[in-house]
């Protein structure tokens, strides 16, 4: 029997144990089955501690070079689907090095000198996770970009907006698009923010004390392009921030995406009727044969309670849990993955689902056309005649009561009637009546008027280069 | 061309749309991956529909027969592995009925009259969830039962009770693990509750508004075993409710799962040193060779954040949903199928483990020695000699101060030390410090001493029976 | 100085603290700025707790009597307003101890016989609870009655169903409100049985494991009308299951209605135009001097938040707690408390509002005319006529995409049109395509025919009564 | 009757309603209870809109000086208490609008020009938050000052450090609260993160779609310190997303504290015993005399679940909202205002509690005595003896058994029984074997040496100057 400790964990974790682990427990406390998506980081760090290892004199240059072919054959059979992962040797990291034991002997039982897994799968997750967070920022970037050029498009289309989902005052549907686009730019902000904290170096933590080899952590932190190394050995192995910052972020992503989702519905709801989406992107009843239904913006909106659910399984994971490095630590993966996939998949799908977005401009004007979308500009025009803001609102709440009992939009009533309620109301008052004329006098800085949404169009434009 | 709706499907999903649905929506919107896990209660479902179908004089007698025999193949297929499941068929409904048409041709087209995806994807989570609890709650007894047997076993061993983590009282370990049994009990209960409203039929309510078939949904009903009828069609087809229901129970064990385990992981600290798992429920360490884990616990305890988080998860996806069906709801599969694992799965382990603890009766009695654990016996003692509680709190509280001071336990002070603080105390106060004396003291209903907790083992083998 | 600890409270805990609490921690511990509310259930836990104590001869007659005038002028006092609550006692159940020893002198000091504040507590919050779960099943009731009555008025009013918010098929409008009756029915029986693992009677687990006084536990169960005894010292005191199983109820009554509020706001937008509230429920804007907003169901849908957040408080609260008590557990009131106080507010809120609400039978009526929502009877009007249900959803959706081109509803397409589509059409498919048709068509048990609904009306009255 | 709006509100919103809202609504939707804690930010943006206004020549220089004069007498109203909150103007806003108009009359109803509450409100929040989040790192700052030098004092004070809750590699205490440190610092980075998404001006947004008056929104933003412009006015006035990253960076601050606090309460628990808390920071029992509990951690582990909560609740509240405003967002408030008062109130106790911490240096000693914290050291010993580590592993594993066998600590083997292990072995193992030996090797960076310790106290204090 051999006297490596891997090779016989099928029967015993190791001398001091009495019986093997019941085949239960085996399968309640594996993480090959999901953790095996962290090769790459796991090769990768492995070979940046050899190296390490090597420049400090703790490991020969053959042991190194042996290391080193070992893991560029492993990293070559598990792309090609060749590795056999194991259930008996619980997780990415043990079955990568058991094979690479097999395949170049005790080099292999070298490397794992002056690490334990507590500080490899922190490295682990936080390698994978910033590059997550990179494409993740590359998505959001991508789907901005189509959001802008949608905005352009749409710069001079009027539709109504709502506050309270009533009708409120006229605005550029392109304006509205660019709502969304200062979200995401938020979000990705809060993205790279966290990835600072991300990529950091827990390696030379050991199990949680530091290790007696001369490790030069720093080295290992340059070598995977990390910007610093994690200051305390304890925290280092049992801080899962970095996955509570990352899925927080990642719900306000999905928060932005169900409100998104929330007005797509609506405008493709018939009574709505203010924009289409390309049939690919739409799918039938098995029972009702009219419909064509909004299902990825729908989806979308629900998968919000997945990401949120994620978020709060890790904080409630992490509550009370006494220092260093407890097994619950284990249960962080599956919830950071399934919050990375779900990101990814869904900012795919509305890049590509917005791109065949289309308007339908007389129906939202003919919607703000209804609720005296105006009655403001005519308030604000009360003002500029001299009457305080609070008296011209009230005057315009009259005029609008008697607009409604003749069942008419406000700007529809006649320059009479509109005198009756201040003699101040001249002609020029239907100026301000009208969409366009709301439209354009809201030319303020962040304003719906046409030119300051093409302003933004450029500034979103030189921003996302 | 076919003219059956589904067949075509890849194509376009009916005549109404103009393109195929893009591959990313494809796989986006796609159920079967997940939900093909239904298959059993679908048919279960469609053979109970069928059989009304027929009796009621819709389907006939040899559609009726063909469809059964489809039926019954297909779940030969899928049992012996051989049933290919299509991403193009969306999920486990369309999947089957394709396949019945397939096999047993223009009867199998005529299955879905009456009914909808939308009250049968409600009916199978019903039924299916309904197996489920079923499973659960015989894993509560299971779990239950191991722990009234290690009771009785150890109603007289002494460990010290605590509160605020601070000795408090001594107690039966018997006694402390009877109340985690109340916890399982009461957990049974609700699941039961919850039951009722699982087990409720909205078969029948097809698209949203019922059908203009004359179906008998009662018998369909009584075929499946339920309770009763989903009273509005409405309602059957957007409701949800169930599934929460559910997971808040679920969270509910979770929880005392959560307590349990931190109170192993303490007891299991060498600074406890109370109890002793077996080994083949530990792990070891990848670095330090001393190290036996309770993983099992550790890992059961970071679960309970993977409910919560579920929980959590379904609420949000059903904020704000307006009527009926929206795509959302499909969201509500994965959190409560991993619900239903991890629960499951938790109670296995949890019967099995507890079955193997040991207790170390001389680190509980040591550890009750320590902190003045009878201060309160002293207290009550004193009351029983006239002195009104308030005042014997204070008196004790200043005999506490001396022993702390002279670095010895309550207990161990002289007759004349005690006496010094109260004159009323005579030679019998040693009766009532000692750890034996305040346990069978506390003979009251629901209280600590041997003789309670032997009459609750009993009471709980009768309810368990 | 008294030698009665609570009269020195402010100096020191006890004889064994060399320090009083700093005021710091006064603040920060104290719990009566909320507890109070709990005064009631505190005095009758304790008039119980002493009758009890006389009965038991625990007590001698002359001090129950003096606890019984003391404790009756302290409610009187706290009516009137005129108790002066004291920071320094902590919490509710220490002052109203200590001015009941002010005011009956020794007698009061042994009150505490018997009993903690652990077990105290725990009895007066379930006490509280049961109050309002009662308090909360009627108002429930009300809400329902309401909507019952409005159900019946509008049994015949037809209003687009939808599904993803598409057009569906024609639905009652008392139709879809009795889909809410059934959600708030199905909360009345989640309370209900919640309520019955509320009714519970701690008091007796003393401060954990029971006490050494010859208590009647029943007797006080009964006396407080309690429908059995905790079991279980150590469960009785650390238990609060109950708190999350009532605030996950109140979820579920808090989601059903932001479910009803995104409706109300959908029907008040312009847009839909369906229903109207009453100005006594609405309010205006600051700005926009024609608006008339839903604030009460955005803010009741806001207020979900609220709740869900109370529920996940109290869960994170409860993660990973040992036995028995912890000082955690006070941070059970306060969402417990603002939770009762949202539901209650907004189910008489709820109730008064709808009461008041106004249908737009011909918005109604217009909308279920857009989006071809007699689609389904079409097909099943084929399949009545001998075509498979697939081959017939096949051939509407053609006919659907020729009335969409030539912009109008299916319904409106001529015989020959849709003749063209099947032979199988004739005369009487009109029948089935007016809306009206559709409607009486689904006369099935929880359909929405007419005849149904008022079936289901009938039913709820009874229910209700 | 005036004509002034507000005036009339108790009658009516304004001229376009027919009746006043009910006084249920008005309790229901009133926030004056709670926003009026904004005044003070209210007041200020109040400043900053007239003063930009004047500049812009909106406003004459006497309504400028008249509105300045108001506001100030309105702030010294306030603040002495003198100042009367009407339910009936809902808000702080109209509060203090209102009395700003009876003071100074036009000028008064002059201010609103050009802005809405929306914009206001958004304003308010952002303004009062950014202040609160200097406060906060302000504490967070203080609390890691106490923390350094507690370090520093404790650096060679060795502990049990524990993976699992077992006893794992004897560490440094200092180095144990220094992990500390490193959350508290991270939070501090967060919450300055998040400040620059707080400290950008909504004002000038308007209702929703920006304003027609000529707005100097860059001076406004320079006026009060922000750092920009919200770019977009439909955003402006509907996001939410600063109070949600506040509250998860809130959150992860009390995660912090929640592991401390279950660190201090099993420190301070007689099985352990390695700590002591000043009396001041700990309550008795109202039944044991005996007790001292540690209330204030176990009270901010409990308030965890409160901020938890918190964020749960906001993350609900904006899911599936549809832009701009709505009035769901007013339940942004109350969460956020106790989430900063909680976080500032713990952190204020932490901090003061362990100035006043106490280690037990012998009880910490003797338990690193148990439980073979020194075993991986005679790995590496091993391993520098030339056997690769993963069979120096098993090897120590052997040994480790037979001293739990004699019952001994593997330090306390002799030369001859570890050498019969491995033959490697000499007398230099009892180096590595003690505890100092052990704890001075791990000198790596970030380690546990107490050379290792000093450096970090160094550093940090450097950081915190």
């Amino acid at each position: 029997m051999s006297d490596n400790q891997l090779a016989n964990k099928s029967q015993a974790w190791s001398a001091l144990f009495s019986e093997p682990m019941s085949d239960l427990v085996k399968r309640y406390t594996a993480s090959v089955g999901f953790d095996q998506r962290l090769w790459r980081a796991d090769i990768q760090g492995s070979l940046a501690h050899a190296d390490m290892l090597a420049a400090q004199g703790i490991l020969s240059a053959e042991d190194h070079a042996a290391i080193q072919r070992g893991l560029g054959e492993i990293a070559a059979e598990i792309e090609a689907g060749q590795f056999e992962w194991k259930l008996d040797l619980e997780d990415v990291h043990l079955n990568i090095e058991a094979r690479l034991t097999e395949r170049v002997g005790i080099a292999g039982k070298r490397l794992h000198t002056g690490r334990s897994r507590n500080d490899q799968v922190a490295t682990d997750v936080r390698l994978w996770l910033r590059g997550e967070i990179d494409e993740i920022a590359g998505l959001l970037g991508a789907l901005q970009r189509v959001m802008v050029d949608k905005a352009e498009q749409y710069a001079d289309t009027i539709l109504p907006g709502f506050t309270h989902l009533q009708v409120a005052q006229p605005v550029s549907f392109g304006h509205h698009l660019l709502a969304y686009v200062e979200m995401f730019a938020r979000d990705t902000e809060r993205m790279l923010d966290a990835r600072r904290r991300v990529n950091r170096l827990p390696l030379g933590a050991a199990a949680l004390a530091g290790t007696s080899y001369p490790l030069d952590r720093e080295r290992v932190a340059r070598t995977l392009g990390m910007e610093g190394v994690c200051q305390n050995s304890l925290d280092a192995v049992s801080d899962r921030d970095f996955a509570i910052e990352f899925t927080s972020a990642a719900t306000l992503v999905m928060l932005h995406i169900s409100r998104l989702s929330e007005e797509l519905i609506l405008w493709m709801s018939q009574n709505f009727g203010f924009i289409a989406l390309p049939d690919a992107f739409c799918t039938g009843s098995s029972i009702m044969p009219q419909k064509k239904n909004p299902d990825v913006p729908e989806l979308a909106r629900g998968k919000t309670g997945r990401v949120v659910g994620h978020l709060m399984g890790l904080v409630t994971l992490m509550k009370g849990q006494p220092l260093a490095y407890n097994k619950d630590n284990q249960e962080d993966k599956e919830p950071l993955f399934d919050t990375v996939d779900t990101l990814k998949d869904t900012l795919r799908i509305f890049a590509d689902m917005l791109a065949g977005l289309t308007a339908k401009p007389e129906a939202m004007r003919a919607a703000a056309l209804r609720g005296h979308a105006t009655a403001t500009d005519l308030a604000d025009y009360l003002v500029k005649k001299g009457l305080p803001f609070r008296d011209a609102h009230e005057v315009v709440a009259h005029a609008v009561k008697t607009a409604t009992a003749k069942g008419v939009d406000l700007a529809a009533l006649s320059l009479d009637e509109l005198k009756a309620f201040d003699a101040r109301v001249e002609a020029d008052v239907f100026d301000v009546l009208s969409l366009e004329g709301s439209l354009n006098a809201r030319n303020v800085l962040g304003g719906t008027a046409p030119a300051q949404v093409r302003a933004q169009v450029a500034r979103h434009r030189a921003r996302l280069a």
